[in-house]
């Protein structure tokens, strides 16, 4: 089953177009972990990729029946360095036996041969003889090398059933630095000529769910652009970031969605992960509780647009 | 000392502007080396992470009185899991004791608080109460995202003296896709757009050397294009991969030169590391002394032209 298909299939079971950001940050994980691991463990390192892992299956098993995929963000375990790898592989082996699809936010990019390298190393190869697969559904890539630097990852879309996010128009305020210039042929911005790579580079992938496996970062804090986005992009999934913490609501991520209700993948991880700090101050042994009812706020409010 | 003046002293030093590219690939690595740690190591991705080390190892040893700096590539290293992060830390560990300047070439780019993560990932912070350092002097970014993204690198340039190289007009045949696109407002390519932006990020950033920690990528394979860009960012090192193996000549890195015959860095993986394959079939086992050889008659021809 092709990833769009899955996708899709996800978020019409579970009713929830919503997609959970493990950005795990030693300073702000409840205390009653950090103290427990850091009197285990005496290496800090190590300390902060056990809590990191026990952290991470608590939000896992609080919210798999809400949500539809999780989204480690790589340079959270890459602080850690090899333990942080560790961490993160436990991570997406965990999520994806609990049924969720897993997407590695690591914004790749590199020439062909190296984006093949890539590929392999998120999706699944062949190494000295041996094959390994990975828990990993799909990846965040950056298209500022154009066309050759995707092609080895749209080959493992179509042979492996894997996924692709390029970043378009991303949620941070210097996105326009680059995105919103216009060029002087087509005069569109540089979010929207990438708009149309993406919806070019899936047109041999789209599978029966209409959708293609290669879908579009597109933040939730430029509702305008989004609207711009989805019409040049109408068979292409959006991953949006950008909910919550960073200031987008429901309302500012429903140009995000299709008329069929789907087409859009909305991520929140502070607000989640962190939402037991909102109240008093505590231990934070409530971390997951608190965890599953913004989560399910948010499905709701979803469901509210889409 | 500011990375700048740290790359222009070992310039001087070594009389050469040679980086070796660190990309090992198992499949291209002498036999010798592959049986012997695959007899070792049942575990496909164990075997290479270890003779990855320890081919690095000899190609260090084999080329560092004749090159400033290596630059090992992510991905090579992702595709091993967290055992390729461990291969990855000793490369970078054992470059630096030997005196060499160590670039990561991960192309990383994200919003500003992962961003900030990224730069503790590579360049070192603190972790549950813990400090920890890298061995990594630069890292390779993508600046699609704008300023915020690239912020809290440029704090870490200033603050621990490392360098970074944006991604400028890379050495792939479809670069031009998105790069050689011309912005309607100031009639010039993205390429040099991003040259701008790198020529004013680093502008705080100039030290001693008259040069700034802020550098650029800029692929051997484009001259006429680097001439231009050359003249956008006087300040700049230029990061030059494209050399060997993807067809560049010293002539055409001519122009990423400033005419103190300073400014570049230009950097071969393929071309040096398999050497040893260009002659007889063979174990391998001169693939240092190849590599050696290579990498003296690349340092004689760019010294002609620079």
């Amino acid at each position: 089953m092709g990833f769009a298909q899955k996708l899709c299939t996800a978020i019409q079971k579970k009713q929830s177009a919503v997609c959970v950001g493990l950005d795990p940050q030693w300073a702000k994980l409840p205390l009653f972990l950090t103290q427990k691991f850091k009197k285990e463990y005496p290496s800090g390192r190590e300390a902060a990729a056990r809590a990191y892992l026990e952290f991470n299956k608590g939000i896992i098993d609080a919210t798999s029946d809400l949500v539809v995929a999780v989204k480690p963000q790589m340079a959270y375990y890459e602080e850690l360095g090899s333990l942080g790898w560790w961490a993160f592989e436990e991570t997406c082996a965990y999520a994806a036996q609990k049924g969720l699809l897993v997407i590695a936010d690591g914004k790749r990019n590199d020439i062909g041969s190296t984006a093949e390298t890539y590929a392999r190393a998120f999706f699944g190869g062949e190494m000295a003889g041996e094959q390994f697969e990975t828990s990993v559904d799909a990846l965040t890539v950056n298209g500022y090398l154009g066309l050759d630097g995707i092609q080895p990852f749209l080959k493992a879309c179509g042979e492996k059933d894997k996924g692709l996010f390029v970043l378009v128009k991303t949620s941070n305020p210097s996105s326009g630095d680059l995105q919103d210039r216009v060029t002087v042929d087509e005069k569109i911005s540089i979010a929207e000529l990438m708009g149309h790579f993406v919806e070019s580079w899936g047109s041999d992938l789209v599978d029966e769910s209409g959708y293609s496996s290669v879908g579009a970062v597109v933040g939730a804090t430029f509702p305008q652009e989004a609207k711009k986005l989805r019409a040049i992009m109408p068979n292409s999934f959006f991953l949006v970031p950008g909910y919550g913490a960073q200031g987008g609501a429901a309302e500012d991520v429903k140009p995000c969605f299709n008329s069929d209700g789907l087409g859009a993948l909305v991520v929140n991880a502070r607000g989640i992960l962190y939402a037991f700090a909102e109240g008093q101050p505590s231990l934070g042994e409530n971390y997951a509780e608190a965890a599953r009812q913004v989560t399910s706020q948010m499905k709701e409010a979803l469901n509210q647009v889409r």
